[in-house]
């Protein structure tokens, strides 16, 4: 990868200098450093960064300064950006003049808006949204952008962060009062009734580390497997309950609850009340987190060639982004995608079964991704799929769909496919059904294509009463696909409740 | 990787067709194709291959061959080879020639030397072995070699293989008699009395599927964690305890038993009385078992520019191979290698711990491995390291110390080291300390490393009291290192006793 890009992000909770990497067909994330700076606390009553909190700023960019010189980052790769903390304090002016001094390079003050778009860019290339609101909420402000037809249609920012209604509605270490809460709830209410376009957003999507963490916390609370936020719903009523946990306890003991960390325990509950006033102004009953946030907004814009930068498919992006990390027979994984989802059309069209195009995609991603665990080791090398599948991630999937293509592929070679650790994930109807239908089907593809070679030009499927005959048109012998594809039999007739006939 | 290697393994019990890639410094297995074949069934009884057998075998070369030439692999790139059920049948010959016609090539019959020496090349490059017994249970045959500062001593085979042996000395399906194990123990010890040289061995490696198998087994009935059979050592008395388990069931119950596959369960019992018999004759209390067999000892054949085919160290060309499968930034994998491996000496020279030598190649490999992780996803790298290094796998070291080795990864960022799942492991006095001892090491040079460009070329550590002061020799600023180092002084002092001091 030959491109880099570091975004030093000076927020108002935490500063975090991160360095992304791009090239040959993949993006990631490749270093990071993180330090809880808490540069707007005391701001809210003074209305100035402190002496304490300015002093601990400038050593923090000293050390990402010095980490960005060490790296051979140029200027060009490199921006410092801060958010409303910074660009809201009366001693702003004099505090940048000292940063620039240390940092070596001007900090670029963000307005509003700018800090809007970059939110909405984090979420629109992260998630599915094309309609809907992006809700950022950091230390110092909260920003919601209107997204309409995956376009920025309307913005606003409020003075409603997480550290600034913490130091304003709520006191010491203790726990919070009704009293306190309702009147942060009256607040961000009122706040809120500026923006009539929020009512009836349909879709609501959070950035920023509070909704990580009320995700996090929400996972925990019901249970649910985790390997990362990214597509987790958490419901309003959800959200109530964690609110009513969170409120019972003084700061000091609110990282108690899972998923709460210590260094966000004490403003986490203002932070949860702000999302929670935002969900009833906007009218829906949950909101949807990302793992993006504004420094992949701003990485988004560098990476993206287009106006707006928007990729054009987030969940195919997705999906070759993650195979393209590892060195995979490209070619073979792309021919056993063609091979499965044209018996999957096939199937469909013989009335098998429904033809859903979600799990048609979902069987794709599964069939691209099936080998990346041979990086790790040929032995087992499926259950090594499944585990970077669902570590690696795949940003607009939820995590039932990344579970489904990891289980897929977990079952890709042998074995009769189950859930396990992962089934409390599995709320739709039939997912068990599914799973059997994309685990065969790959498995089918795979054993057809088994020599690598894509020898096996197609296969399609002839239904005749109760068997499903497989017909191959093949360049050359077809005994290696046939040897292999005769050992699905049992897993068709319980995924199809008919036998396979492959052929001799 | 340019090169490749395939080598069509028609052994007695099963046919394997294995392909090696190597190429950049590194080697790996990238594919793998199984078949039950048998081919020695009946044998014992007929002298001859059955026809039955015969058409099983043909059918499954006739597959492999077709997948050999769909992957491309040239002839030269190819070996067929047969052990002894083939050489040893009274119809050798015809079969032979009509597995040719099948293959397209000749299929070569491995002498009893040559799949001895084959075996020997396996274990000596998988294992540390310098001075013992190589020992090979196939299906037809056994052979042992006995090593010598790392070179073949002896050597002999014996017809004492697990298929042939369940088939004299155990009849239909039905669990063992007392008789039947003792008549099949003194069989054993009558064959292997033929090799004085066995006596007294020190020291015993087993190769072939029989051994994984009973070692796995062994490693689910001693509950310990799994990951690979490699570098386990079944004690003796653990061997007895499983016989007596596996006798009482009749083979068609034995994969009840966990780690017993059912491809291998009527032949297991024969095959665990043989190992034992060995054990007995060679004066050892516990067998050592490689994953590696005769497939990789050809593969090092290839691999390998020495005479005799010897990677130098064992151990250290384990780690460089793991390493080489990802991505990592090599200089900066080096250089925390070196400045922990120097505190380590450092502080060792002062009396704050022993210095051991095996200690030591622990940390250096944990050094050099703990970025791998970053392969799958930068956040949590150190779980995913840990994953990478315990499903990659190192030949050379025991489970006890891939296990240190991978744990070490594990806490190179943050948290207090424990060994969870891992800790049935632990088996020796002080391995939390040793522990304790790595992971700080590690971290505090990946801290002083934290810029990634060796700008601090050494660090030294001065002992005064109760307190360790770091001097750092470096060229430029080391604001970074120290930040990052600082915060290493709550773990410092819970591995050495002592207050860590990083300067200003």
């Amino acid at each position: 990868m030959a491109q880099r890009f570091a975004v030093a992000d000076l927020g108002s909770n935490s500063f975090r200098l991160v360095v992304y990497a791009w090239g040959d067909g993949r993006w990631r994330r490749i270093d990071e450093i993180f330090e809880a700076v808490r540069i707007g606390a005391g701001e809210d009553r003074t209305g100035a960064l402190s002496e304490e909190a300015i002093a601990r700023a400038l050593a923090t960019i000293d050390v990402f300064a010095h980490f960005v010189a060490a790296s051979g980052l140029s200027p060009s790769e490199v921006a410092f950006v801060a958010t409303s903390a910074i660009r809201e304090a009366s001693n702003r002016d004099a505090f940048l003049e000292r940063a620039r001094a240390v940092a070596g390079t001007a900090v670029r003050v963000l307005e509003g808006d700018e800090e809007a778009r970059y939110g909405y860019l984090a979420a629109v290339n992260s998630t599915t949204l094309a309609d809907g609101v992006v809700l950022d909420l950091g230390g110092g402000s909260m920003q919601l952008v209107r997204v309409a037809g995956r376009l920025e249609a309307d913005a606003a920012s409020w003075p409603l962060g997480a550290v600034r209604m913490t130091e304003r509605f709520f006191g010491d270490d203790a726990p919070a009062t009704r009293k306190q809460l309702d009147k942060l709830r009256a607040h961000v209410a009122a706040e809120l009734e500026s923006a009539g376009w929020l009512a009836a957003s349909r879709r609501l999507v959070a950035i920023g580390g509070t909704a990580r963490t009320l995700a996090a916390a929400d996972q925990r609370a019901q249970e649910l497997p985790s390997f990362g936020v990214g597509g987790h719903v958490i419901e309003a009523a959800a959200l109530d309950e964690l609110i009513e946990r969170l409120a019972e306890l003084p700061p000091s003991e609110r990282a108690s609850i899972p998923g709460i960390k210590p260094a966000r325990a004490d403003v986490i509950l203002a932070g949860a009340v702000v999302v929670r006033g935002a969900m009833e102004a906007s009218g829906v009953d949950g909101v949807e987190v990302t793992e993006a946030g504004l420094r992949e907004g701003m990485f988004f814009e560098r990476l993206i060639d287009a106006d707006p930068p928007l990729l054009e498919d987030v969940r195919q992006e997705s999906v070759y982004n993650l195979a393209a990390q590892y060195d995979i027979d490209v070619p073979h994984a792309r021919h056993v995608a063609e091979l499965a989802t044209t018996l999957f059309d096939e199937l469909a069209a013989s009335g098998l079964h429904d033809g859903d195009p979600i799990e048609r995609e979902l069987l794709w991603a599964a069939c691209l991704l099936h080998d990346i665990g041979m990086a790790v080791n040929y032995d087992d090398h499926h259950k090594h799929t499944r585990y970077l599948i669902l570590n690696g991630g795949l940003p607009g999937f939820t995590p039932r769909e990344v579970a489904l293509i990891a289980q897929a592929t977990r079952y890709h070679r042998k074995g009769m496919p189950t859930f396990g650790e992962l089934a409390p994930l599995m709320t739709a109807k039939g997912d068990a059904a599914l799973l059997d239908r994309a685990a065969l089907l790959l498995r089918l593809a795979e054993d057809l294509e088994r020599s690598r070679d894509q020898s096996v030009r197609s296969a399609h499927a002839e239904v005749e009463d109760g068997e499903v005959r497989l017909q191959l048109v093949a360049d050359g012998d077809v005994r290696v696909a046939r040897w292999a594809a005769s050992r699905e039999q049992q897993l068709f007739e319980r995924a199809f409740d008919r036998t396979l006939d492959v052929g001799r």
